[in-house]
């Protein structure tokens, strides 16, 4: 039944064989780099405390709204996938790790395909060392397997960091966080990475967030001016961006309905607060509050030099039953349709052409690529294109994308690969897909003599290394 | 000046040799399973009354509206072409089918590189045995070929059924139809291929059709339960999907202008139906009550276990001089942008996760396809993405749908492939382009060796045979 | 550090070694067929006076908004580059020639892989000689080669019209122009090239156009029928449309903010008139006032017989610092998305089949291709497919185009290729990248048996040649 899992060495590249010969020779070029991950979701405290990984389910599968939501579209109910945590959920519902393995396996044929499969599989052979392909007939022999990998003294998170040629690894924090596990890690000696926060507020910016009133309230007592208003909200802001700044963060990033930006003036953003707070916000009040509140981040990343980084387009928690079992993060989080032209414009006006400001634009709508993207990005010097995102990292859509953009924009204007992954042991197959793809899609533009082969080796250490490092400003 | 018609063994297959000889392995192995169609427009009474077919211009040309258009086009006034059926035209008015015929072997030429043309080319060579094209200099040499043809007793529609290998073939039925044919079919042991209802109720629903008062005036009086309300209506409907489901039926298909639904209270439901009955509904308790009743449809399909699928985004009857001659399907419906992740939610909130439920989502807006139906797909396990449609039933456009859904939702959640046709004779030709297409994509798969040429083999079986019987519930 | 510049003869053609050879031949048939461009913005009074070019980088870097706005990106600022133009700029600031030239020779890595690119490269290398890339290390070097080249006697613009092999050149024309350069350039029996005038109405009939209400006192005083009113605007645009006609114009181009179009009442589009020139427009009134002008447009082309092109879906301007510093055309006009469906159905309604009339509808949202523009082409005997335009006219995106159109509209419908250009001196160079895609893709069908070797012979002369003088009526 079970097959070999057995990687092949020109795997994803194109088939066309003298274009693969050209994508071996560039790949070859890049592959040893070191891995630089500006943007991702790894806790720094499991670096801090180099803690060991759970066991393969808690590990690959439950936390993995990439993996459980197709099992559950197969028919599984999440409760055999993952924990109960939302409002009405069982806190002490979790399923048995062999349980929630043995369906993974038996749901593995679904991932053919995916880049979920892909990634899987390159773990399972190169960080597990399996030796076949998971097998429902047989769940327990891969989880096993990965079980006494876990356990090695060699595969805590420290020695995989370095192990996989990770340089920079960036996480994602709350603005009120104390940052002492990034502070630990660049204090001690005897750790080379550098993990670097990343500066996140949008439950602080939202005012649909349920939580926001309460992070307002926090947020002005830990870091305002003395002041309870709209002034010292801003100065909150600014102080703990600061903060951030002061213990290594680069990026501030933000997740947000749609890209729309509003300046207002400030007695309008006052009593819009203040409406806020009351809780008597409109629909209106609230998209227009965030709105502005991105060029208010724009204006801060101006003056704090944070790059600035923003995540439109996702309709969260699509499946409210599901919300409410299993909290956000359980796989129906759903694109639609965006508009960046007009919405990022006031942002622009003033902020466009300032000097060293970075605004990287990511999108799940391909249709921006080419048609919004490319075009802003081709003009603004601040403006880069963020690497095809969630549901669109995957090597055919990341074809799809150079082919959109590279016309327009050329090669300098992108942001370089962002694995934005709370999946610690899939990064370096993350990375390793994105450097066979550049190489693939560099490989047709040589045989087809639109780049010299020598120029296109040149291209593909600046996209993989020196694009992360100059637009990250690491 | 003509040219030999005989279509190559390798048509459709991708041009690179390695890839080429693995997608003629993947073909072979699925290109004598049987035809399965689960939705398309053939009249049963053909395959009852097993009727000859008329000539080859009534067959080929008149009513098939992807060829008339681009003769149309081409500026051939459509009297030439079809009979004028409309409400301002000459019921009379039916050009001789050797004038129709003239126009298009001097048309024909315009049909290179489309699927049409593909079609017509291969239904020319294996159906009807031409040796050559079409040729303007000499058409009635084709027109009598095929004439020829179409007296065999052999070339009958129950001869051909099994000539094509037909297994299922679902026709598109109104809700009051006795559903006789079917029937009749179904009750002669000489004919062993099954013939299936499909209950399409668009003329009962949107209150923007000319009949709909009369439609809903018939059907409370045939399938009511004795009163003349919303509740009535409601009854009737449900009735009369339980005598097609009675007869065979296995899915219920909806022709809308978008995807939205939405959830009524039955009071508004129930005045919403009153104020349209009588003629005063606003163009948004059309719109309204259109999207309730798709909410209802749903409902009703996770109770009698019909299969919903949804057509949206089309503009019919675009041309209204067109119209007003020549009636709906004269080759001027025009698709446009539609956005299903917002419009379906009512819908999925309730039936999403629904035991059994199952939701083909169909789309002419291919922008839809990464963004929001794999995620959809990829998610719910009532949600499968429907081939690709009408003007993306084509060759690239089939390329592109893989392209695009794949990563995200894999190779389990496609309905498998939808001929939608009205043209029998096509049928095969249909089929044939669709899993040629299939075979190519996937041996790219496998020569970028992201899947095993054995596990493809598998996969390819299960898209042709296993996804239309699963998804079906055939 | 410099690199050969000489280009292969294969550039642009597919890698797989069969379907290359296949383009190769298809690409001969066409390469000295010749140029015929009917939409451009090169000066007649160019052509007229045979004026020598000015220094390299007058020509080829700052009128050029596709190389300014790249060098822009990268953080160069426009005054390095460009004169400044605009309301607030200094008339007097005119870089020296020799600075914007290194700035060029600096950025010139960044073009790698953009049409922009390949087409100086194109020209660098057969227009002017060169031997190695522009090198940022010696820009002198080029600088001087271009600058020795451009004095010869035999590089004037009627001896390059000469030797570029074109037959006829379309320009863009003010409707009060007197055409006195194509007067001149018809009456000179010494030169065989057309030269043909365009009519371009935009600012006579956007009311929010700063000059509306002058330009339209400038039409009527000019043209009109002795009234004041919105009756003598009418007559005006009607006289020089035929003033134009009479001069030898086949079409004229609309560049409109929305495709939307509107059919007023004489009386309705008379009060908008009136409202406008008083200064009282709404944004509303505005709109429905350009919507009702292109129907009016429409109309009028029905009548005279102009060829009507529509340039629909930019943001013009978007970055209003540099506007009021450079001027338009400054390199940040931005594409959103369109609808064209709903949008031109009024003008269709009258229109679509009129005899003799030819729109043709240009996008730079690609998503249009495929949903509507292909399947209004190939229904409307007037719709035709305008060539993929501005950051689409490049080899990915034109391979995109003919795979979203073609299997729905086959190769007829097609504007054939728009250079769109004013720059002279790449005019070769985009007609042969066009032609090498042609190339590219129909070889692409034949390798895959999709069409006969024989009939992609006729196809690509049809396309490259036969199309452009059919649809606009050469």
């Amino acid at each position: 039944m079970s097959q070999s899992i057995a990687s092949h060495p020109d795997r994803l590249l194109p088939a066309d064989p003298g274009t693969r010969s050209i994508a071996r020779g560039l790949l070859e070029r890049v592959q040893d780099l070191p891995i630089i991950s500006p943007h991702g979701h790894v806790d720094a405290a499991v670096i801090e405390h180099n803690t060991a990984f759970p066991d393969p389910a808690a590990l690959l599968v439950s936390p993995d709204h990439y993996v459980t939501r197709l099992i559950h579209a197969s028919g599984v109910d999440q409760d055999l996938l993952r924990p109960q945590t939302g409002a009405h959920g069982d806190p002490n519902a979790v399923p048995d790790a062999r349980t929630v393995w043995r369906e993974f396996c038996k749901a593995w044929p679904l991932f053919e395909g995916t880049a979920s499969g892909y990634w899987l599989r390159t773990q399972f052979q190169s960080v597990f060392g399996l030796q076949e392909e998971p097998d429902a007939g047989d769940p327990d022999s891969s989880y096993d397997a990965i079980s006494a990998r876990l356990q090695e003294p060699g595969f805590r998170p420290r020695e995989l960091f370095k192990d996989f040629n990770i340089e920079v690894l960036a996480t994602t924090d709350d603005p009120l966080d104390t940052l002492s596990s990034h502070q630990a890690i660049a204090a001690d000696p005897s750790f080379h990475g550098r993990v670097l926060p990343t500066f996140r507020p949008d439950q602080y910016l939202n005012i649909a967030h349920p939580q926001w009133r309460d992070n307002v309230e926090r947020l002005i007592a830990a870091a305002g001016d003395g002041g309870t208003d709209y002034g010292a909200y801003i100065t909150a802001l600014e102080n703990r961006r600061r903060y951030f700044v002061d213990n290594g963060a680069v990026s501030a990033d933000h997740g947000v309905r749609t890209p729309r930006t509003l300046k207002l003036s400030d007695s309008d953003a006052s009593r819009l607060f203040d409406v806020a707070r009351s809780g008597k916000a409109t629909a209106q009040d609230r998209e227009d509050f965030e709105a502005h509140m991105m060029y208010q981040m724009a204006r801060m990343s101006v003056e704090d030099g944070l790059v600035m980084t923003i995540h439109p387009g996702s309709y969260r928690n699509h499946h409210e039953p599901t919300f409410n079992a299993y909290g956000a993060d359980s796989g129906h989080d759903i694109p639609f349709a965006i508009d960046y032209t007009e919405a990022v414009r006031p942002l622009l006006q003033d902020f466009g052409t300032a000097k060293d400001f970075h605004l990287v634009l990511f999108t799940m709508d391909e249709t921006v690529f080419s048609r919004e993207l490319a075009p802003l990005a081709g003009f603004y010097p601040s403006v880069f294109l963020g690497a095809p995102w969630w549901f669109l990292d995957a090597p055919d859509a990341m074809l799809r994308f150079r082919s959109a953009v590279t016309e327009t924009a050329g090669f300098s204007r992108s942001s370089g690969f962002i694995d934005d992954t709370r999946a610690f042991c899939s990064i370096p197959a993350r990375h390793d897909a994105s450097r066979r793809i550049e190489a693939s899609f560099l490989a047709r533009l040589v045989a087809e003599h639109r780049v010299t082969e020598e120029r296109a080796h040149e291209l593909i250490v600046d996209i993989v290394d020196g694009s992360p490092r100059r637009v990250f400003k690491l």
